[in-house]
């Protein structure tokens, strides 16, 4: 059956398409830097966000309009494959992520659960078959559920930290039998409601052992994907283990985990966090920790994690200036762990939706690149740093001073002389990058 | 003597000029619905940070490089007179604002001030006569000075209530004598540090005595500039009255002053109080309120006053629609309430600074236009608004039902059909509107 | 049936007691300032959080063990106001306060709605008659219900508005059917998720005009509780309009409801605002529109409505010196609009709950009545602001100067003397008389 | 001569006192867990909020009225010195602490700043003589001066890092002299006011270099401090580096510093960067690098650092229940980096505030340590964390299992039960030991 009605792929169009359904600036086929957008941009849908969620608030119940919601149990939990590898088709795009209860619901025990999975992964795979969207990413939902109330790996409750293992034995399975190129940890329980009854210690402890344990089940199994950790200051939680990118390389370091995990960069977790999605992008990438991105956006007036779909085009730009200095994200992508607003609710909201996330990462996409090839920001650092191409500043970079010999250089300086870093030029440089990007189409 | 050198009248130079110190964007000349763009927009430069701001920060001294520092008291406020017209001239801008301390010293008493003060006032006057510069607004500075440390007009002491309506007296009567179009009042102590040692009901009940008053003396000397009140919730003090728009109508209408003022909004000020500009743009225009405008912008995770120079096309073109929508601004206009940043510190980076903000609010002005020219936001609030133009929803907007006709006509629906909200959608379609408006350029 | 064992009715039992079940602070007896505990903190029980609430959250379903949820439906419904009375008689409770839909489920349409609320107001009403609890108020929720996504009174769409009514005259009827002391309008969805698509000035008006007609219907039926707007700034909507007290006050004088309406102030919704919830009280106080409280508390470092039950005694004690000040609350109290965490999931943690929060507000009074009786704030406000006790001062507070006098007084100063504000001894005179309240027992 | 006239040395008068200068907590020979309160607690007087700072704001000039005020130069840098022994020992406190330039005016050039700075230090060495007042940590001020304005180890600038090493130098010379304690570095400017004109990487590998010329010469000269970093996540610049205790662990085990850094951990800081104080306390003790504190609080509503006096009982109950838990601080300390409000000017405000403080920290240290004898968290976690004593959960933490075994153990579960965290219950435990601490005196 056909669940999006009166609506066929979409195709990139150009900026003076109004066709609604069509994309305006992400054309799949154009070569950018020596590859097509498709392959830079890898984006992905999120299964959750598109298929299951049902646009409910903590003041609301749902709103969305789902014409598979008709079904119920497993009946619903294969509509919603049909209808996702219909939406992938027509909204054209390379990639989806999942947890294991977006696509099978949970049964009456593990085993049960487990084989409703099992079911369902066989349908994927056998649909996949037939598509050319493939699997960016998989994981386990260790939170929603009334067992993890108080933590899954970093619960007090032995019971549950094996409970949460054999969820995750299963999800790196699962990820296994469909190629997954990426496995995502999201410890939305893994931190505490309250200092005042945690064994914070004893937690992390724990959660270390844990993330081993994983490494090494994957390595036993021979599932080759990326780990990433998906870091969240707060939310459920009053605070999370994984606040940030840095506590997270402080964790990977403690628990010798580095050389086995990058980060899954959200935009709105690292604004709750009080950093800009940039500065979470260029601190993974400085420490070779950039793995992939959830692409979205966060309202900057509201505390919680809105999951709004990213239309910002400055951030979009910035965003993808990071990912080309990564020389891309590798095994990573784009994920839209976004979800329409509450108001929006209507099925084709979604491809709307996804139309301005795509055709917003495209618009950065084409605006880093022109940056990068003038050479804009590595141009102005250039000049900033120069100091540091020869004399006492070579010295200080090769290891070579010391504070003897920095102290006779000061002793010798009369007056230091700065340079204005420009900061309000540069920001009016990119607005002009910005609005010339289309010129001329 | 010249104090910008090597920089000339700043010019259009259009979207391709690689000139630094030329507008891309913002043509003076350039008709935009029947107005040139220098009348719609109405730009003015603000006397302090332009002129006597030194860029310290409460860990930093001040870094800024301005060739008139090299003065002292009296003529450090005439240099700065001759360097703030100069800049006028070359940045081609129509209007100016200025608190009484920032263009000339404190004497060691009020008379004293009062005749710095009147020195440069004819200085100013002078010089306006070879200007087509003109006073957007003045207004005395009653929070700096350690006696003002408890309040102005609500301090605890009453010699700092007189000492506060001086000057605000004299302030009337600069601002006549300059030919101001408007009059502000920004309380920057107007609050409290601690309500435990704080009468709030009689320092509010100060605070209306003290304006009724102002409104007073203004007609008694014939002074008929429009009366802003500038809000702003936080910072100097814990909590200013002031708080945001709607508090400062609901202290409009408590003292009967609602005849008599209206709102300087600033943007930065917007976001501290947990509302977008857009926001308190919109209040107030459809409350008959929107007086004249702060153009700054904060940072989003900071959380004090940035008073940064406004970059953010969105934020422009959204209040650039509220301001066209609003017929414009009348008496008031767009004063650049903005500083360098302290790394910004050469005379150079001035120019930089208002150029980027000049021209970031001319593009918003040129998409805002578009946008209101294809009736896009009336399209779409004319179709989701539309039962209220018959039917019980006429009747509701007419005033001519009640809760018993209401109760009928709910008891007879069915289901209740709501369309969706489509914001994606929406502003997918501000994206295209913003990189179309140069295309072709 | 029972539904809570092994608890039997809560009593006062000492700071020295160490019953998990027992009151240690709240002597529901004991006479502070003319009336007895009970009679001055006029405490409700919130029956959503109490009955209805499950504990989930955004990332979690819910966890709360509740010995009624064993039914389903109508017998649900039956079974929560069993369970309500045995709660209000073991936490020997005055007040309760409840939704529509907290009492009754929603039917198939409207009538059968009113229907299922006929029913359970008639169960409730016999309860009534053999328990002392009686009810504080109760109100409408409008917000739940995919039908109000848009708005209630707010909506774009007039049948909304029609339904909102409808259930709001139902409500005013419920009201006077079980003796409500107030009516409470809380409005969760009357703000905008996007001002983009929002006709912000219509549904203002819309707001008034609903008001209005509630007023009305009021008045026509003979209920003639107190009316009350709690206001919220945002959360579920991005922006509410009824953003804080002072917003609603700007409001009510607009739209001539200023005697007709006062506010409940929920703590947790003041701090989401930007004030602390003793300025909102006060401001409240002073404008005489301090209605009654939502007693809870948020977390200072997170961004969503957590309700959590108060306990910090800091915020406690200058609450009750508020309402001292106001006389107490009128028919107003203190609900508890708190709900336990999600982590504290037994039945038995709803007593522990109230019983903290009872307690703190007890020791909160006793605190605040030590404080008045000590004239402690009220020494040093006379002490602060005793220069408007004569003089030019005076003359200031009775009208009867001007700028005129004020500069002839200022210019007569030499040098303004202002007192040190002493915050810090201010606070540590706090902790002093709360360390102090329960020495000696 | 004498200072602060009419203040004699505070004692402690007890909870009953109404002696202003007197501590009514504080006890400095009063024996807890061993040591006296005075060892214990090892307070700290701020040099630069206590005999430098003027109080300005950024909307205001300095308000404080210092008795050395009537000096210049050097003869107020010695001023200063001999009223910071009269208030050390009138306060009866033991321990100071300094930034450089907070004692010794800077020269025109490093050599005579380091001349300044040797005279000075010279006659602090002597009055330390007489004083039982030593020096808890010494630092230099890398932030204030404009050359500073791009950073410091950070800046872009080879001769600024030059500059800052020497600065390093000499303040590691002059804790040896002194007999500092610790020797702290907090990074104001190290970080970046915009990523656009930023290397973060060559920023924080010069950083890392820095430390570890630090450490060499440290050792060099035989200076045998604590090394301290102070995080703050933000002001004056956009984003430091030094962000949390977390950024910073990662950033030392990045740079293989962690066996020769602890932290100084700031209430303000922490709830600045989205933590408790007693989380950032927490992570640091349980990774073994909690190193001292600096005492004091911020205003949750404010989102700058506003450098308060700690009064909250609850937050020093909770920082005291970590250092004991830490046993003590070792050789750190409680040094107050708080500043009396702008309105609190007078010089007995010093006074006034320092006394709160310190009698807010005795109150905590008595609390905590009751907390501590009864075991209150220690059994709360004992019982909740059980199930890691045997079975599965010995296993796990003893590093004996895998996936494979959780999984069959969780296969083998029928359902899991977890138990509620009663944290409501906890919290009003929490109420109970604080109104009960001084009960019976």
């Amino acid at each position: 059956m056909t669940y999006f009605k009166n609506i066929d792929k979409i195709k990139y169009e150009g900026s003076g398409s109004t066709n609604p359904y069509a994309f305006k600036f992400y054309n799949p086929e154009e070569i950018v830097n020596g590859k097509t957008m498709e392959e830079y941009l890898r984006f992905g849908v999120a299964y959750w966000h598109t298929f299951t969620e049902d646009l409910s608030d903590p003041f609301g119940t749902g709103t969305a309009l789902r014409p598979w919601d008709k079904y119920d149990g497993m009946d619903l939990a294969k509509a919603r494959v049909e209808a996702a590898f219909e939406f992938f088709e027509k909204l054209n795009v390379p990639y989806f992520c999942f947890h294991d209860v977006d696509i099978a619901p949970e049964g009456n025990n593990l085993a049960e659960s487990n084989k409703n999975l099992d079911t369902i992964v066989a349908m994927i795979k056998d649909y996949m078959k037939d598509s050319k969207t493939e699997l960016l990413w998989n994981t386990v939902n260790n939170f929603t559920h009334p067992r993890f109330v108080h933590g899954a790996a970093s619960s007090n409750n032995a019971d549950v930290f094996a409970y949460a293992a054999a969820k995750v034995k299963k999800g790196l399975e699962v990820g296994k039998e469909l190629g997954s190129e990426n496995y995502v940890f999201w410890g939305g329980r893994e931190g505490y409601e309250s200092l005042l009854n945690t064994d914070l210690n004893l937690e992390l402890n724990n959660l270390g052992r844990f993330y081993n344990m994983a490494v090494n089940y994957a390595e036993e199994i021979g599932f080759d994907a990326q780990f990433l950790i998906e870091p969240k200051p707060k939310e459920p939680t009053t605070h999370q283990y994984d606040f940030d990118v840095a506590s997270g390389y402080a964790f990977l370091q403690k628990f010798d985990l580095q050389d086995h995990f990058k980060f899954n960069i959200e935009a709105n977790h690292a604004t709750l966090a009080g950093h800009t999605f940039e500065h979470e992008l260029r601190y993974a990438r400085v420490n070779n920790l950039l793995g992939s991105v959830d692409a979205n956006q966060g309202h900057p007036l509201l505390g919680w994690d809105t999951d709004e779909f990213p239309t910002d085009l400055y951030s979009t730009t910035l965003a993808m200036y990071e990912i080309i200095k990564n020389n891309g994200l590798g095994r990573g992508g784009l994920n839209f762990d976004a979800k329409v607003r509450r108001g929006s609710f209507a099925p084709e909201d979604l491809f709307h939706a996804h139309i301005a996330g795509m055709d917003s990462f495209a618009v950065g996409l084409r605006v880093a690149q022109n940056l990068v090839d003038d050479k804009v920001f590595e141009g102005i650092v250039e000049e900033r740093y120069n100091s540091f191409n020869d004399g006492i500043g070579k010295e200080i970079v090769d290891g070579k001073t010391d504070f003897h010999k920095l102290e006779q250089h000061a002793l010798g300086l009369n007056e230091i002389s700065n340079q204005s870093g420009q900061v309000e030029r540069i920001k009016s440089i990119i607005n002009q990058y910005l609005l010339k990007a289309y010129a001329g189409e």
